[in-house]
């Protein structure tokens, strides 16, 4: 006999990583769920907040490699909705920024479910806890964040026009276009501009490396660095080292 | 005499303003904060989860009114951080996108202070609130958040880069230049793109209007619109009216 109580389907970011950076909308909505749907970037100390009972199922992508197909997904969440009144699916970041979280959402637009969308810290909000804003006054006039991964697995084709602005440029998902990324800042003249790649922002594996942009592949390579992580590009980088002067002279690293 | 004890200057993003969008973090540090230094954006129900001991400073700037000057924040800081061991400098949204938080992070540097900056829901994730998803596969390849107030005073100088992107554009601080913004579109051929204003998301006093970006003066004046507010524009704003049509088939708005 189905289950006549409301249903609820709570599409909620969970941040970089760290628990304490959930909203406490989000905390909320873990504890008292009975289903919870994560993906692969899902830490696995935020699962422990749900209840004992709280049937946890794992519908992850790791990149490049083994995924549960959307359709699939989609499909789960109409079935856990149909069994029960409150369904998390739970996303790395923001479910609305690269999160896919509105596809799912009209997934089951069409049925009694109530839906409740959770913001998350986005990944590119990471570049903060390494010392980089996104916007500072005088040297960038905004944040644009761009996707390496279009449906079509290609980069975003807006990266030539991010490459001539003021604005911090941010690529998600783009460790697999450092050289296309690379390339194109230089056929403009900007292969000197500052970069970052950030990886595990707010946990503690966390790592960062800095060059220029040019460098990216190289740099990349040395280090070792993988997914996920973010790409930042722009003066702002360079901010970091201020601090770090400053840190040094006040010997609290 | 001086207090010996390490100080620490936490700077915080409170969100949109709803209080359940605090991370978990940013709720601990207001809890345990000896001095809160808080803009005019902040909502007064949040300063109430401090300790009633706790020093509340209003440092707020109302959009084009009375100020507190920049440079006086950064002395009532310095102030605050050799008396204190704990105080904590609060803004609405993200202190590092459009926040000034590393200007103010920059003012304690060559201190004996430590610095946590922790991050905050951003203005532009309201719109997710409002059903309107930031970026959608097949519809929007990134979002650029630009500001529409400069140091001096004017529109990003990036916006005809962001009219001919394939990305979401969000401007922030932008009201009063509704009207720059709306010709710059109809210059490029693009005065039919989707747009919204969104005021007080996550605040039961929320509110948004849409209409194509060539109306954007006309609709804000006659839905008399006002700061704070973002103004969102691309094909990602018309999304939510697929669900609209959804929720009124299922009757659950």
């Amino acid at each position: 006999m189905e289950n006549l109580k409301q249903k609820t389907l709570f599409i909620v970011g969970s941040g970089p990583g760290d628990p304490e950076l959930l909203t406490i909308k989000a905390y909320k909505a873990i504890k008292s769920a009975q289903v919870l749907l994560y993906d692969n970037l899902i830490n696995r100390e935020i699962l422990q907040i749900a209840d004992k009972n709280c049937k946890k199922h794992y519908v992850g992508k790791q990149p490049y490699g083994k995924y549960v197909p959307q359709q699939d997904i989609n499909e789960l969440i109409l079935y856990y909705c149909s069994k029960f009144e409150r369904v998390v699916r739970l996303k790395g970041g923001d479910p609305y920024l690269f999160g896919r979280g509105f596809e799912e959402w009209l997934t089951v637009q069409h049925r009694s479910i109530d839906i409740s969308y959770i913001p998350g810290i986005s990944s590119m909000q990471g570049a903060g806890l390494n010392d980089i804003p996104l916007t500072h006054r005088g040297v960038s006039e905004g944040v644009w964040a761009l996707t390496g991964m279009k449906k079509d697995g290609t980069l975003s084709a807006d990266l030539p026009l991010a490459v001539q602005s003021r604005s911090t440029v941010v690529i998600y998902m783009g460790m697999r276009k450092l050289d296309e990324i690379a390339r194109t800042y230089v056929l403009y003249g900007k292969g000197e501009t500052p970069a970052a790649i950030i990886q595990h922002a707010s946990l503690p594996q966390q790592k960062q490396v800095c060059c220029k942009v040019k460098d990216l592949v190289m740099i990349s390579k040395a280090h070792n660095m993988g997914h996920p992580a973010i790409i930042v590009i722009g003066a702002v980088v360079d901010l970091q080292h201020t601090l770090a002067v400053a840190a040094e002279q006040r010997h609290i690293i």
